[in-house]
């Protein structure tokens, strides 16, 4: 069944190619479709376009759908195009021709845009959860291991002291920036696209401002045209913003495996959560985290995969867009996978303790060395004169301690300002507002 | 002449392949790193590291070559490495020893980070406002042209009327949005990073808040470790800010170059801003659009340039980052050029009055007529038949007017709302405060 | 089961995290891993690694094993990690611990490495074959249509003659280019990686030399830490080969979109092959060639992806490479697929006969005139004074004919050349050779 | 001066935007733009479309002007929009009215054409020359140090032996399959686009076969709109050749990188090769290599770039094409720059040769000491058995020496079948017969 099937027939080739994996796609979209339709036909109503009793049959089963779809319950059988038509056919079968008119006033197009930015939204705000999770952890680890040293590098070359402390710290902060990019994609999402038609209106007098507040956006897409336009737009926009939690990501990956090789041997994780062989007994293949670099590569790829698809297509619907769910929407799962399997991981991680014994690190202290003298009313020149003289010599023996008091620095982590900035950085979102507007329409 | 040179002389072969086009690049940075050594000094007296004549002599000179920067009057000699050693160098010059006491606490790297940001601040300010002009010009041609009507059309078929009112003011909303990124990567920059040194921090006892208030920053790059990060991640993040405005402005030239094509014919431009031919008097090639659209293109492929280029790189500073400069500082400067010619060119945009007269945009208003039928009680599929019939015995001859009253459509464009939204994401950058800053610390 | 596991239990969490979808992908593997392991247990026989018994056991079931991977009837269970472990299991459970010595002198790298480069050739083989029937339908199109004319455009203005023989003829052409980058990626995947081991050699006296010869490939990767680098490298080659085939595809279904549209109406399918409305008889969406573009620009993509996922990885062996199945194996179908329904829908091509009778196309000859004119002696800026006043005054009144002779133009198309150079860079790679080998290692 | 500037004059704003930075770009095509003139001139006179009078003067002063740009004495000047304009300017200026002849039958379209092809012919033969010396330095690094263990890491864990001389070798192979795709672009741009005017030929009975070959091409682009929809393509298609050679680089870079770092330390270069500090004696930044890293994941980005800049372009040429000049060219260089940098600095490479010693490398060795038992008749289960337990009890102690014999292996390189295949990949590109066309064309 196709929405724009008429009378002629479309060969079964041509279907299969068009059709591709728009049903499993679909699949996700269906809970968005249900409150986009309970919102639409209550405004229906408003202007004289649906009955009261068509509105309550309508909406009865349009929450029974609901229901199904959270049970896991709904699918969309093979003969059936996609989503859209799938829960129409199900509610004509079941309320009669009152079924038929929640497409009143609406098309497609605007069907669509309305689920995605439904959906999208209920991603971020999934997105925002695990981010925590995985914040939290870090955080809690870099006050752990707030004093525990472990080398700096720069160039990749021995450097300067750090700590554990920084180092979990630091990707923690990170997620905080991260948030930024996502709290902006959740503004091109939080405008509701919903009475642009096919991005050109509609001739029925249309009240957008209620279905805006009954779906809880923030505001609407104003101009039709810009509706549409946002296909493809919003998708670019998000995939940038999950790029820059995955570079994130991929990085702290790419530092465990780096530091978990015998040559550094900073790290390790049980064995249960690495992969090795029992002839080769030190060899534990952080496979978990090169997945996890691998999978948020990819992620970091997306956004110039959607770039690609949608450049120099002229205003208006193109059929392109619909494969920009193929890799977008596998990609949200993806992520959250990743920031779950990290999270889990770092609960199990073990930290070397007494890594900077070790004298090749000695030389990670010259700095601090020259700084204290100057501190203590040496000259700088005649400080650094001092102890080049002394490594020269050999007999630079340096006290390995640390005592940085500044802002963020490793004996002033300030974990306490980035919660702080995380907390704020989540709290710009106002996912209340939505989850309010969606409980009230939802409500019997 | 080399910060990091001591005794050992470097082939100059390789001097020249690591020195590269930095000279070139680093001039933008020129007022940013006065800036950045202003605040630096006042703290290094704050701390007692510097006394108050030298910090007096400091400060003078420092607004003395800030000047020659705002006059075109800043020079990087050959023999000199980057910016920053010319500004020590010339510092030195002028003040003596004073001159070298500016990089204590202070290492090359996080003299660049907060360079860098301080510069991508102004960046960010001056393509706000170029992109505000953009707007204001759409919208007011939006407004002008809003009752002029013009085929819209899905999948690249003519499909329904649209107007200019709705095609202007779709691209003047598109840019609301983009603006969220902006602010987002607006958010990222406007961290504080000095302080951070080679990126583990110092055993000086620095004040970072006090930098971050006289250079106007809203907050910190708290953790050390992370404010290094930055680098490569802030590009990363303004590249895809920069794409998004610039996606939203190759998409309206690729309308352009299709609308003033001979078989659309919707808009032209005097001919002394396209070129042509005189045996070919209808050429009117559309050269500044295309070129806007393939430097814009060219912006969007800019994210994933920075990405290939700074992935799977683990902590600590790499030398890779300094070539991130050579396609995004041009890029600013690209993007507001495409900016700054569009407005121009729209200046002098020749709109088409009568398009939706020719008789093959009839069926345009096939959907309009169902639909008022509708709205006059004739039930939806009767009318549907009425037309199809009208259609099929071409007596279809529908009254070219268009009734469309609700939110965003071509009668209701809502243009003011779309103004409302784009003031509310300007003022969300705050650039006032920061000006503030910048201004007390450059006052004498 | 998990070759690696020995006594240590993995989180199941964990597992399913690593696994992901690899057996879905691995079923694309199954026959070359039979073809590989047919080649390999030869090998060990010859080094008396392996009984004459054991061989025969051995090859017997393996090309039984191939039989079921032909019917479609071989499977990978859900408790077995992937198509390696799976064919393993199956010959074991035939014909005992002969099975377990197929993996003597081989590790899970090396034979992953030639199970991939044996898929990849099985692959490019069926694209050139795809890519052949569309270049044949092209020829043939522009054989047929070599006499009518068409627009060209500069531009996109309206320019000069054109012919739909040029058009038809252009994307043959690009086809064979095309090949020269599938031919590269054939010469990077024929080469046997098989006996690398885990990228390190094996202190078995292996004869590499020997499995090159019995599975056809023209030479060996000999260092063996490079044949480990193959991993990713020819994937990105195989992306990048493809991805010119894609380009060429997506720009014809530009075009097609493009002339399709009412505004140049050059062309038209018949309305089962389009989609419409019986209310807007003129529609008729090309979603079959707005899914082609879709498609191949996701496929345009993926050269860029690999590379993100595998920047920056040191040499050996990561985890990382077997995400790269995940989006290059489904590309294989979906490339084939453009391919076959773009050649389908040539096959129903409507082209419009007098296009250029329109006199907005009339400026198209100008230039003609004007060579023509200096053909026949006059002074070519006289004669372009000519053409210039006539055109002013509205009395150029062309002949819409055209007389081109050269090579490559409308008048001579060269359409035998181009199928000679696509016969040569077809036969460049040498299928038959690798087809006789495989054959005779398949033979009883 | 402009060619196509007639009677009105565009504005000097658009003309600076539309111009950028073409001129310092087209100073690499002045060579080219010279041997396509002298071909198409000599073809003129052949068709009768050039005097022998006005040949010889214009056959004489390009071949004046050749060697002025090989002298570096040729200019473009600011008031001269392009090379080609400054050429025929000089020409006009020198010989008259003849110069002006040289346009004819040639369009400016085909003319860029045929100037990126040569000039890119050149840069792919610069390229491959490049790429010998490495190739060569790698050889000769590889065959030097044979025998010179160091450890294989496979998931970046401690695996199985390795040596330097797979280390270097496999980085000289890989340059091997690298060639293969620049022989694919080779053949891209070794055919004559000449002749093809705007993209949709002449009506001059123009000979393009003798343009063919006096300029060396192998054979022509036949159909003239794909000669056309060459441009962009074969940009694409060289950007992905070279990509695939930085792709080498930059991955041996990353392993410089890792294996100088003090963790590693299996490598290092004389302190003039490197930077470092003299208060931190063992810091030697490995900022040339971080430089080639950076360098060529940049040019890993072309490709994609070029896509994005080509993308949904339909068919005939647009202005945006012009802007692929500006990341192209300059990637030549670099390329160059990197692969000549990355031969000099192995010139001074130096080797630790006993890192196997230490003992955090003996269990390296156990896959080696089970198969030695095995091929000395043991059972593999047996010998496995006894190794894993003399692990556990801490009595393992294998002898640190390999027996590798098998093709590609540590104690058989096969280095002189790496260079077989290489000057095979050379022979396959045929630069002799272009260079004995050049020559024959710029002979007196």
């Amino acid at each position: 069944m196709k929405i724009w099937q008429k009378n002629i027939d479309v060969d079964s080739f041509v279907e299969n190619f068009t059709v591709g994996n728009d049903r499993a796609m679909d699949l996700h979209l269906a809970g968005a479709d249900v409150l986009g339709s309970l919102a639409h036909t209550k405004m229906l109503y408003s202007i004289d376009l649906m009955t009261s009793e068509d509105l309550e049959a309508v909406q009865k089963e349009l929450k029974n759908i609901y229901r199904d779809v959270l049970d896991g319950k709904f699918e969309i059988e093979d003969v059936v195009e996609d989503v859209h038509s799938q829960i129409e056919m199900l509610l004509t079968q079941r309320v009669g021709d009152a079924g038929k008119k929640i497409h009143s006033g609406r098309s497609r197009n605007d069907q669509v845009l309305v689920d995605l930015k439904l959906y999208f939204r209920s991603e971020i705000q999934n997105l925002v959860g695990q981010t925590e999770k995985l914040f939290n952890q870090l955080i809690e680890l870099s006050n752990t291991h707030a004093n525990v040293l472990m080398p700096g590098y720069t160039h990749l070359q021995i450097a300067m002291p750090s700590s554990f402390g920084l180092w979990f710290g630091a990707y923690a902060e990170s997620l905080v920036d991260d948030l930024h990019l996502l709290n902006a994609a959740w503004k091109v999402c939080n405008k509701n696209p919903l009475g642009s038609a096919a991005g050109y209106g509609s001739s029925f007098p249309l009240n957008r401002t209620m279905t805006t507040n009954l779906l809880g956006f923030e505001d609407l897409n104003y101009n039709v045209v810009y509706a549409q336009m946002g296909r493809g737009k919003t998708e670019r926009v998000l995939a940038q913003a999950m790029s820059s939690i995955a570079a994130t990501l991929a990085k702290f990956a790419m530092d465990v495996c780096l530091f978990i090789n015998q040559n550094f041997g900073f790290i390790s994780f049980p064995a249960h959560l690495t992969t090795g062989s029992s002839i080769m007994p030190h060899k534990k293949n952080p496979d978990v985290f090169e997945l996890i670099r691998s999978r948020c590569n990819k992620i970091q790829a997306l956004p110039n995969e959607i770039a690609l698809m949608t450049t120099n297509l002229p205003v208006g619907y193109h059929r392109d867009l619909q494969l920009l769910k193929e890799n977008l929407f596998p990609a949200f799962q993806s992520l959250n996978d990743c920031l779950e399997i990290a999270t889990f991981m770092l609960q199990h991680i073990d930290i070397k303790n007494d890594i900077l014994n070790d004298p090749k690190y000695d030389y990670l202290f010259s700095v601090e060395v020259v700084n204290n003298e100057v501190l203590q009313g040496i000259p700088f020149r005649e400080a650094y004169k001092n102890i080049g003289l002394a490594i020269e010599e050999g007999t630079f023996n340096p006290e390995k301690s640390v005592n940085h008091t500044h802002e963020g620095s490793i004996g002033n982590l300030c974990n306490e300002e980035i919660v702080r900035l995380f907390a704020e950085s989540k709290a710009a979102f106002g996912f209340e507002k939505v989850e309010q507007a969606l409980e009230a329409l939802l409500a019997e």
